[in-house]
């Protein structure tokens, strides 16, 4: 049951959509530099809200892992303010022209881009998030409806209302940025097919998958980040050691680390134990299935942590005994998020890259790319692992959809029909 | 409950796709021509099959409408296999790189389209389907699962067999091509989701909409076109008479028809009288509003009017105040299909492009040219309802996605990260 109060923010945020649709780039770029205004002349207020849901927060006993990701300090906030100055210098995903064609004589087609609508964000508790994701809503011409994490409740809405503040004097509807405050909304917001166009959801793997689960509104996203690196019979085996180390141990939490490596049997008696060695003393905790164990002293894995993502300084080994195994290995356990390859044989890495059914396929280099700031795409609305566009890492072009236009003068199909069928022309025109 | 024969076609079919992922355009191409090949030699069997459709479907008492859309006539049949070929002459939608760029030298980055990998598509009593829908899945690397009309049995029997056949001496697997035969495994098939990776419903308005409603794979299609016509205050009236007529009359069952044509009310009086005598004289029935009523003779239209998709020559009539209030009206009980604006005035049809949230929005000319072969797509697969992409109508292009390659020569991201940071070069190379 959605409540009067939720559906007048989405009608709201719907209308705030449509003005927002005619804006161009200098406008979206006004509002922005309005936004970066208002919350540097707000900082002490901000910081006093995130103090107050910081002492509430410690007070529940919140892990200390958590109060840091609530934390804003003064020097977080005026990172995610020089943020919005790096939004802003960022090309419109809006506008561009994808296509342009004439069909005949004075009647042309055209594929441009245009905002999605509405997107609804679901965030853990780091109140930075808002600025963010409100920077990235705005430049893509899009409203966007805000929850983030319960314990970050005072940081949110005083950031919200220093950002509709700050819109006030541009072109931008204030109402084009709404905050949720309720868990109970989230619910809500998913059944809010008819005025949202994208959800966002970040969090936990259980907390995207439940939203994926129960909404009919389309979901930017991932659940989880199973990550491979199989290491080839044909081999640079200190390059591939690096790669394993780097995959696994330079950012564990992340969704692009490895949680398994798969090695052929014929190079496994000589890769293992230098790999195992650079992994154990990186803090790793290895675990193998029989085959690894005959080689290097390992925990057992069993079928179980071939679906698992540790997130953690964790790694399960599989000796695989064909490349084929390795990429149907791949292919069952794995989530279609980055998976890759070592190897000096070109051939096996062509036949990797075509038939591992993942949005990043990578060859001898570490998975840790994954990222849109890596790729140069200058921000990250997140990173997709559904088989459809958009895939992967997800730059601002995931804020945006297309429509068609034909501009004509006159013109009616009776014409192109037909015996006496007036043929089209389908010359392709500048871009 | 999906069945041990149905989960074993949705295994071949899957592993046929893996196999198909490896072709090059020569080895797809090559199986089109074999396909054309086997069709041309089992001509009289496909017909005699048809034949034996068209006797009981007689005797049931289909309606005659639907048994010519069941009936294969040689013609029919040679004009299809023509279309296969003209299917072989696409570009191949599969390997375009769409992003080319070096992160640092030797570690260089490529987003290049691959096929989507096994694709559903259920369709009515109209056999020769399978011949076009197997062509469009085969040249974009797909394997597909079929599932025609109940009439249309045996037809799509022989015609599966024919392609599978012709398939054998190729190297796409015969089970790239796989057939349904009993209802039942329409349910079954929504299940897949680990299996198909898209769903290609064609039917009527309600079918698709169950399809959509019922399955977690992405559906490619639109239950409702509920298409407008827009005429502004400002408008040269004989042009956009002609647009009504051909927008409604030329082909009244196609989703691209209008259904509901919006007047401005400062040139209704003068506008509607030449327009409804047209339209009548085409046959077509009309409903107005109020308003409406009171220029011209017409039956009542309800709310229930301005959601109907008549699929007829009937036509309901609004009279707006604005052209806020003509795209307030769209956008409410609109499909998302395609709507036009008639009108001389450039900035009226500005606001109407940029503000109406539909897939196709046209300037003075005819909503019936939506359509992927007008558009000079070569085929459509569908048009699309959806706001994200593919929208709008699909050629090949919606039977493929992307996937990112990274080629390395070891790199690692420890490297670019932290106070020594490497910076990235992200410099875009030649596509």
């Amino acid at each position: 049951m959605v409540t009067a109060e939720l559906l007048q923010i989405a009608q709201q945020a719907r209308q705030a959509a449509q003005q927002l649709v005619t804006l161009d780039t200098a406008a979206k770029n006004q509002a922005l530099a309005a936004m970066i205004q208002a919350l540097e002349a707000r900082q002490a207020e901000i910081l006093q809200a995130n103090q107050t849901d910081m002492e509430r927060s410690q007070q529940a006993g919140l892990p200390a892992a958590l109060l840091q990701r609530l934390k804003l300090s003064a020097d977080k906030l005026a990172s995610n303010i020089k943020g919005v100055q790096d939004v802003m210098h960022l090309p419109d995903p809006v506008g561009q022209r994808q296509l342009h064609r004439e069909l005949d004589e004075g009647l042309v087609l055209e594929r441009v881009t245009c905002p999605l609508g509405v997107i609804g964000v679901v965030f853990e508790a780091r109140p930075e998030a808002v600025i963010q994701i409100s920077a990235l809503a705005l430049k893509s011409g899009n409203a966007v409806i805000l929850k983030g994490g319960q314990e970050a409740t005072e940081s949110c809405r005083v950031l919200v209302q220093a950002i509709q503040e700050g819109l006030k004097q541009t072109q931008v509807p204030p109402t084009a940025v709404q905050l949720l405050t309720t868990r109970a909304e989230i619910q809500q917001l998913l059944e809010l097919d008819q005025y949202v166009n994208l959800l966002i959801p970040r969090g936990s793997n259980a907390f995207v998958r439940y939203i994926q689960e129960h909404s009919r509104i389309p979901v930017l996203g991932h659940a989880d980040g199973i990550c491979h690196l199989y290491v080839d019979r044909q081999v640079d085996i200190p390059q591939a050691i690096a790669i394993a180390v780097d995959s696994k141990t330079q950012y564990p939490a992340a969704c692009n680390a490895i949680e398994t490596l798969l090695v052929h049997q014929a190079i496994a008696p000589e890769f293992l134990p230098p790999c195992a060695a650079a992994l154990v003393a990186k803090g790793v905790k290895l675990r193998g299935d029989a085959a690894t164990q005959k080689i290097i002293p390992v925990a057992p894995a069993t079928e179980d942590d071939w679906r698992t993502e540790y997130l953690d300084l964790i790694l399960s080994i599989r000796v695989v005994d064909s490349l084929e195994a390795a990429i149907a290995h791949i292919n069952t356990y794995g989530s279609g998020h980055t998976d890759a390859i070592a190897t000096t044989d070109p051939q096996a890495a062509a036949q990797f890259m075509a038939q591992v059914d993942s949005a990043g396929v990578y060859h001898n280099c570490s998975t840790r790319f994954a990222d849109g700031f890596r790729y140069g795409f200058g921000a990250e609305v997140g990173i997709s692992t559904q088989r459809l566009p958009p895939r992967g890492p997800v730059g601002l072009e995931g804020l945006v959809t297309y429509k068609y236009r034909l501009w004509g003068h006159g013109q009616v199909v009776a014409t192109y029909s037909g015996p006496q069928a007036k043929p089209f022309t389908h010359r392709d025109l500048p871009l």
